[in-house]
């Protein structure tokens, strides 16, 4: 079973697009998953849920057992000013540590409007997943210039979706 | 007129106190700061002054107009699960773009519980300022354990207190 | 069969009395390994080995080999000039691309004179052997002050052994 | 007065040629610059010239000097593995250390064949010369597959050349 991370509660997003073919990818390899999609958490929880609260927002709390329960991960990133989005990394401190990640493995998946693809967002999980003892897969696909690569939820660029195959293979393995 | 930023919305945080020393320091050079403090911003701002809600919290807008005015910036940044709070991004990816930081400039201070002083959250930052179009000073102090080196709002450690001086100095002069 | 790369080529670097340590950790768990240190490389390898010279210089080539030919790696990183020896990317730039990590596992540990550990040295390295195709174990203990905690060829800090058994444990496992 | 660094010590590098180009950029504005080019390094100096041996290597010593009399420097830096080129943090290991590069400045610029652009290598980059107390300008143009975008010495992609005249203008001003 894998947990699939929409890594933005942004309304409508691609990452939301490009989480549903990497769970039809999984699928075809015979793997089942869910989609923790942030655009759910509650609307308030970077002060509900953190800190002093941490533990105490019920709505939250039914993601933190989620994310607690989940041995494989895979996030898909989407690239916001030179990294990855805040609210991922909010949803991270609200997490129960350091169990949720220690000693479990993750794949990452960058994706752009610009031509970078999300690097140095997927280097920046990468220190921090691995801070959280998980560890990460090497293979990152970038999916850069992802507006013109999607369309009606197909990702339209070859080379892309062999990238997505050879990961999802390559996770389900590590 | 610096701009402090408090880059944590934990309540009675460590930031806010090194974020009145670190004001106080810039007095004793002549110089007047503000103290932007992530506490007050709104509980559902990730929300609610995100994406297409951006600039349509007036509450939000309150701190994104300092933000925007400002012309150089000092972040007392926290680690958090190795890196910065997350709620820190979200501020920067609630702000005007690209206006809020091209062309100006800001130090970093870095403060951890643990024995890192937040080292990989001000490596992380420095790439999403650079990627803002902001300029970083080179000197980035890392207050390790903090606990330890903080007493009644006073730094006790002599080094870090000299490397806030210096890094003060050249901010002033950047 | 475990490869340790001492990597630098400074004589007599405790980077070479810690592969040894790990080296004989590895054999508590009934691992055998072999050390490669750096310092054994050809003088002129930055040249004689390099670019169009890649895979011609027969002393290099029996090292080139030996990394071709192993599965899993430690690498004991000094931090220099708050990052990695430059000697190491240099060998690393020598080595059979892509077949020398491709799919294959490494653990990081890194020593620093300051307080830091090589923390920023080991996320750069991460990024490299990740780019190549190579896992890197999440544990990276950062033992720094090493000077202070390395003596007679024994590490005197407890946590510091504590750090370096788990992880020997773990790279086994991976 | 700038130096340029061609990061490579490969022969016939693209990046000689973008220096030479930068050279050029810099003359348009009035400014004078030096190139100097790692291949021009003595072959053997990771062993003659670093550590122990630190300024003890007369040939090295000549780029050792002109590094240290410089105020502002250029890094064309190819992507090799992910990151900088090994031979460049290995020039850097050489240098006199702190005084080549506190308080200096500097501005980076990245190549690949790939689609990145070295986009971590300046990531790293900027690490280390922050460490050694120098500023990096926060724009640091990604020239990705510059193979097909640079012809006869000439950029002939424009946005690469508007990116870089740019940057011409911010580090003389920086």
């Amino acid at each position: 079973m894998f947990t699939i991370v929409c890594s933005t509660n942004r309304q409508n997003s691609l990452s939301k697009e490009i989480s549903r073919i990497y769970q039809d990818l999984l699928k075809d390899q015979g793997q089942e998953s869910q989609i923790i999609d942030l655009q759910d958490l509650p609307q308030d929880f970077v002060v509900s849920a953190l800190y002093d609260n941490s533990g105490k927002n019920e709505h939250f709390n039914k993601y933190r057992e989620l994310m607690l329960n989940s041995e494989k991960f895979v996030f898909i990133v989407p690239e916001y000013n030179g990294s990855f989005p805040g609210v991922l990394k909010a949803f991270i401190d609200g997490l129960k540590f350091p169990n949720t990640f220690t000693n479990k493995k993750c794949a990452l998946v960058g994706l752009s409007a610009g031509v970078q693809g999300a690097g140095l967002a997927l280097s920046h999980l990468t220190d921090i997943f691995n801070y959280c003892g998980m560890h990460v897969l090497a293979l990152k696909p970038k999916l850069a210039r992802i507006d013109s690569n999607l369309k009606d939820g197909v990702i339209t660029d070859e080379l892309y979706m062999e990238l997505l195959e050879t990961q999802v293979k390559q996770i389900i393995e590590f």
